[in-house]
């Protein structure tokens, strides 16, 4: 296994700002990892609102069903994550830990169960020991402090070869506020899965109700239009906390989704959505290279996008990536095994601007040389225009490298 | 790319009778491959009957569009397949390519092109140029004799590191009657896909309409219960030829789907099917172990072969295989990512008789040094039991390693 850095990482990390309202504490729990911190405390002010997104697995992992218990309330205090155990398919046992890890978060920060949100990553149907690591989070959160996002990053990843963050600052009313978000990725090396955690923040004095319906909207162009496998984790989760410290700054409160005042606030915050969604798949496991997937012409946009997840999810589609191969056969395939509605014959396929087929055959004026010259770079571009409506959409992906192969094969004994 | 013959390939060949009423030629045409047969004509004698299975592509190959075409009519005397070029996506010129071939081969034997079924599988995209092998036809068909099914069979594989036949003998009424079958595989090194074709032909006298009947039947528990990387070609053709011969020596024509002297020939047509479809499996595309996957306890049938399909396709599933790794915890994400009715806390997993997981939890019996013994095997068995209801299917696939990704990304230009 290789513990090299993906070649698609960003080139630098973005400096993370404190939040008002949060504070945050990493700890070496040695729960699966040795020499690392593997376990991460966020507390929040007292007022923080919150929303949420899980994974649609029938076998969803115990935090999963835990936080889905809490997030009704909107009310958040206390966020707890650790690494190198998922707390999935771990029946009983499962719902115990995350209750005695509920507890200590309450009882540390003076508040109810029902306001603390739990994830956990790491290997499925293994028992994990709340003992383990549930005495440390007192400590952690009395010495938690505001500055620390860097080190959160780096306390949720599994083997994500690196942290991935993103920020951005914006106005709301006449105040300025921020918004911070971490993530793990579906580019791990972990032992059962990809799973996909990802953790925002702002100052901002937004309504759960608003924050959860940006949030339901946002992940459809960013967090649920990626895939690195097709395999989808027991234990995805995507939360969104506001403090709404900023309140005190002037920053008007929202507590209704068509408030336009919102616009730049929720633009930034797709903007990161989808900053983190991409650093994800650029972190797939093995992964050399993106891959970009646009349909057009579709019947419908839910069309459009089952055919972009066809290509994106086919292993020979992204065989043939990882091989600097312009093997647009296989994009033909991909788009008739979709079960879409389509026209074989006025079908045209893009390898970036080099357009290989068109109206059901090969173009005649396509370049070998050009299109060999274009699948040598790391960010390719695949457009498929099936040419009956107008249905859209665009997902990303990674290629299918032997790596992954031997990464998941070669892992967990 | 490996030219070695798969582990999995049968340790013999049987032996393939003729088929009264069948005479076959093959060709170098030299279409792409060199030094090898890459033409196959199968020429029949007056009155068979044809039943036919096609890929549910929505992009099918010409030859598949000619053949649906002339099915209807249920009538064959000429089958042309040629390897190396599949004919597909290849627009108008397609369709002449067909039409020119077919002309040859209904001249050669005197028959109408209606009455003529073709098969391409290779590379998509490229023109197929009829004028490379239409006149090599006539030289063929007289020539042909009954004997040369193991010169068929070799003739119509791509990359397949072994041809695959399978025969039978049984009892039709008073008179032994023969069925051959052969096939190439999903397990191809070919550039584009993982095309299936297959070709079986009997001396019984049995009409289209009980013919087809037979094949959609049988193919549902064989050719579409396997799968070796969930990619679908657009040129899967699996055709059933029956000639008739055997009522000169007493066979009872048949013309009822239902008629009760069809049992035996039923049970052996449906062994010759499966026994197909599971060589096609063995020699996936960098194969080394056959994984059967049984689900019960489903919703419904239908039900319990999703979830069966969600498991064999899962990249994370097949790789733990390859990987010789008892990762059931990749089991409970494949049922849960399968969107199918399911219960995290009934499920019950099993590796050939290894419990592992049971009522949402791992079993507390379970044996990591018995389960990893058992994943050293060529052939391995998972279970899943839902828990639910009733529903149950069988799948096979084969397992996910570096070499399937070496194939598939290293091959085409």
């Amino acid at each position: 296994m290789s513990t090299a850095v993906s070649p698609l990482a960003p080139k630098s990390q973005p400096k993370m700002p404190a939040i008002e309202g949060v504070r945050i504490a990493t700890a070496e729990a040695g729960i699966k990892y040795k020499n690392r911190t593997d376990l991460l405390v966020m507390a929040f002010d007292e007022g923080t609102q919150v929303a949420g997104v899980f994974t649609r697995s029938k076998c969803p992992s115990a935090p999963v069903d835990f936080c889905r218990q809490n997030l009704p309330d909107g009310k958040a205090r206390m966020l707890v994550v650790n690494s190198g155990n998922a707390n999935a398919f771990t029946g009983k046992k499962g719902r115990e830990t995350t209750d005695m890890t509920a507890q200590a978060a309450a009882k540390a920060s003076g508040c109810r169960p029902g306001d603390v949100f739990l994830a956990s990553t790491g290997v499925i149907g293994e028992p994990l020991d709340a003992g383990r690591f549930s005495h440390l989070i007192a400590d952690m959160t009395r010495r938690a402090e505001p500055g620390l996002w860097k080190e959160a990053g780096q306390a949720i990843m599994t083997t994500d070869t690196y942290p991935k963050y993103a920020t951005a600052t914006v106005r709301l009313g006449d105040a300025d506020v921020t918004i911070n978000g971490i993530a793990k990725g579906a580019g791990m090396v972990a032992p059962d899965m990809a799973t996909m955690l990802s953790f925002i923040a702002t100052d901002a004095p937004i309504a759960a109700g608003v924050l959860q319906d940006m949030l339901s909207k946002g992940v459809g162009k960013s967090f649920n239009s990626v895939t690195v496998d097709s395999d989808t984790s027991t234990s995805d989760t995507l939360l969104l906390f506001a403090t709404g410290a900023a309140g005190r700054r002037g920053a008007p409160e929202i507590s209704e989704p068509n408030d336009a005042r919102l616009a730049q606030f929720r633009r930034a915050l797709n903007r990161i959505l989808k900053n983190l969604a991409l650093q994800v798949v650029r972190d797939g496991e093995g992964a050399r290279k993106q891959v970009e997937v646009t349909v057009t012409g579709a019947k419908s946009a839910r069309s459009a996008k089952r055919i972009a997840l066809a290509i994106a999810n086919s292993p020979l589609v992204k065989t043939a990536v990882a091989g600097e191969d312009a093997n647009w056969g296989r994009v033909v395939m991909a788009v008739g095994k979709a079960g879409e509605p389509a026209d074989r014959d006025l079908l045209s396929i893009w390898f970036g601007d080099n357009r290989l087929a068109h109206n059901g055959e090969r173009d005649p004026d396509y370049s070998e040389a050009a299109t060999s010259a274009y699948m040598k770079r790391d960010e390719i571009v695949i457009r498929a225009d099936i040419g009956i409506g107008r249905g859209k959409a665009t997902v990303w992906t990674c290629d299918l490298t032997k790596e992954y192969v031997a990464i998941n094969g070669d892992y967990r004994s």
